[in-house]
């Protein structure tokens, strides 16, 4: 028994898209434990379409479909399973009226076309999609051949993916040895650092240890194989502890664990606040802050202060400092820092001052200097230079900016 | 003639990492007008890795491989390919001799694993890698199939194709006929109701016309099929223009154009400028509009006013105005664009206040309830409700209404 991964749309083989629902999906597979040893990308055409199925049928058993259940003419995924396998389409008179209400709650009317994603082979059962319009199928054609289909959207396809199919292969017996993962995050260490640091743990039979290195951050994961959550958890957890105490304050987290959340947590348990001052990332760490649902119970709000006018009017920098060191500098950053806070009345005040270029980068200040101020509970101003190098982009710049504020604010609650 | 892209490595099956190669590849075909219909992922298995070639032989002509190049014992790509085709490997002293270099110029001895990586099958041209140990190579095994391998490492694989496989492909003749696209870019219009609206192009033949929706917005790509970009555009150019006068205000933009990008414009050449005022998104517009850079030419900054304390003290919205309409409201939405406008004298302010969940909605107002204010340079106060719906993510909601208060600034400017 085996897996394979069917990803339809002409936009996957003109490069217009990035295919993250193929890797979504291979990570589902071997959490469940189930075996899949390809994967397919194919365009909108019927005839291509059933090559593939042909193919995959013999060599795989379960079949799982993303993209081009929509609307439109060239969505033909559906129909042309039911075709391969000679069963007729059904219009699903609930289906129909599941796309009207989504429809009319969004203050629209719903279009013919959209008639169309009601149709489902007969046989298969509707895998329902609570937040698009199109629903998928669960179909067994032939007694030995599963179908999945979901829509190209990741957001949904991920919901139904979780909702309705997980449940659906544990009935059928899946998910009884499973792999299952625990990725460590770092946050001011490099990977080869890191790797040196734990280099002994990379030839573990079982649980195993690697590291992943991206945008900025490193992680470890730890993979144990196991028949249950809670056995793999056993293997996982006196490996994971080493691996803490050994990274001590660079590892912030693990798994859906954010710099953000993180903060957030120690922010809450000590019944604290904080509010931000941004310059180059434009209110980049504001959007992190708040990422997180319940953040208004520590985070009070910020200034976005990208023109030195309000800098002066918003935050009380003092006109005389930006001139003499420029907005760019530690003392601006931690009067940012120190205006919000007073402002705003929280415990701490986060300030961002930088260049995020590609423009306006000179010899003394280039692109990519960054200044992060803070002020906490006792009024101590605190001011950060980094240099994030003149070769990253502006996204990066600005992402390492704000992560580094965050990361900053962090061990300060945690070391103090 | 076509290409088929085939990724070797066991860590895409597993999903620890994205495809980013295929999307690429698929990016630099198109370019040169290069046909190609599949793509296939498999592991590091030399017996499913020659099922897979098998197949692709099948159905193209060029066949180009990434993956499994490396020097350890998994890497088999390239034996694999060989034995295949039934030749022999024959080692090469001059990628030895390059393999010790690379390693010497980093202060690290070669060791003998990487004489592998020398191995190339007989008759075969070697792809050289400027930057990384693993040469492709470039093959005919039969007269009719061309072959090509690269590296794994993506910024390896890039530097090689445009380095080596490019003029070799443009030798052979290609890259005379170019697909050349440009995606036009909607918001404020469903996929359905778009694409019933242009339904007839949907037919053409050159250049196509297809729909695609994603995060909110509904792109249409247009590709044209040509002897040159000069030529495309001028096939794309008339339909372009009718598909803009039908859509009108609802297409803001092509390509590389996004919702800021495009304001950014307009308020350059009106010379106007704007600060924004955000509750619920908690700095996400701001961090839009500062997407671009040079953008402190009209943004000059603002509030996010995430707690209520801040909406009255950094932007004067009235407490009896929050106490007896909420702060997610029309009049609330009204107070902090005209706050935020007033105190850092912009032409316009712009502000959000909304539900973005999961927690926070009521039966009056559910999640996904969001207010916009925009205020323009005669202070006449304007708000607008919307109904993201109580089904959407909290991601989601937070990206709608930033796009959505920058489409409200769009139209406001284009129609005054």
């Amino acid at each position: 028994m085996s897996a394979e991964i069917i990803c339809v749309g002409t936009e996957l083989l003109l490069g217009d898209i990035l295919n993250s629902n193929s890797q979504f999906l291979a990570q589902q597979l071997a959490k469940l434990g189930i075996p899949h040893y390809y994967q397919t990308v194919v365009g909108d055409n019927p005839e291509r379409l059933k090559q593939v199925i042909e193919i995959a049928i013999s060599r795989a058993n379960i079949l799982i479909f993303t993209g081009g259940l929509g609307p439109t003419p060239d969505d033909l995924t559906c129909e042309t399973i039911a075709d391969f396998f000679g069963a007729p389409l059904v219009e699903y008179p609930e289906i129909i009226e599941d796309i009207a209400q989504k429809f009319a709650q969004r203050g629209r009317v719903m279009t013919p076309t959209n008639r169309k994603q009601a149709l489902i082979p007969q046989g298969a059962e509707v895998l329902p999609n609570p937040t698009g319009t199109a629903p998928g199928i669960i179909w067994q054609p032939r007694p030995e051949i599963t179908i999945f289909t979901f829509p190209g959207v990741p957001s949904e396809m991920h919901r139904m993916w979780q909702e309705t199919a997980v449940p659906f292969l544990q009935s059928q017996g899946w998910g009884k040895e499973i792999i299952y993962s625990r990725s460590l995050r770092f946050w001011g260490i490099g990977e080869s650092a890191l790797a040196e640091k734990v280099a002994s743990y990379f030839n573990l039979p079982n649980p195993t240890v690697a590291p992943y290195a991206g945008k900025g951050e490193v992680r470890l994961r730890i993979s144990a194989k196991a028949t249950s959550e809670a056995a793999a958890e056993e293997l996982i957890a006196p490996i994971e502890k080493q691996l803490k105490e050994i990274a001590g304050l660079d590892c912030y987290g693990a798994d859906n664990d954010t710099l953000a959340s993180v903060v957030g947590q120690l922010l809450r348990s000590a019944g604290e606040t904080v509010s931000v001052a941004e310059s180059c990332t434009g209110g980049g760490l504001g959007q992190m802050l708040t990422e997180i649902s319940g953040s208004s119970d520590y985070f009070w709000g910020g200034v976005i202060s990208y023109d030195n006018s309000a800098k002066v009017r918003m935050l009380g920098v003092k006109p005389e400092d930006l001139d003499k060191f420029g907005a760019v500098s530690g003392i601006v950053a931690e009067q940012m820092a120190l205006g919000v806070k007073s402002r705003l009345e929280t415990t701490w005040g986060l300030s961002i001052t930088g260049i995020a270029g590609p423009g306006g980068g000179t010899e003394t200040k280039p692109v990519g200097l960054v200044y992060i101020g803070l002020v906490g509970p006792n009024d101590e101003l605190k001011s950060f230079e980094y240099r994030f190098g003149t070769m990253r982009d502006r996204w990066f710049i600005r992402h390492l900016s704000a992560c580094t504020a965050l990361d900053l604010l962090r061990r300060q609650l945690l070391t103090r």
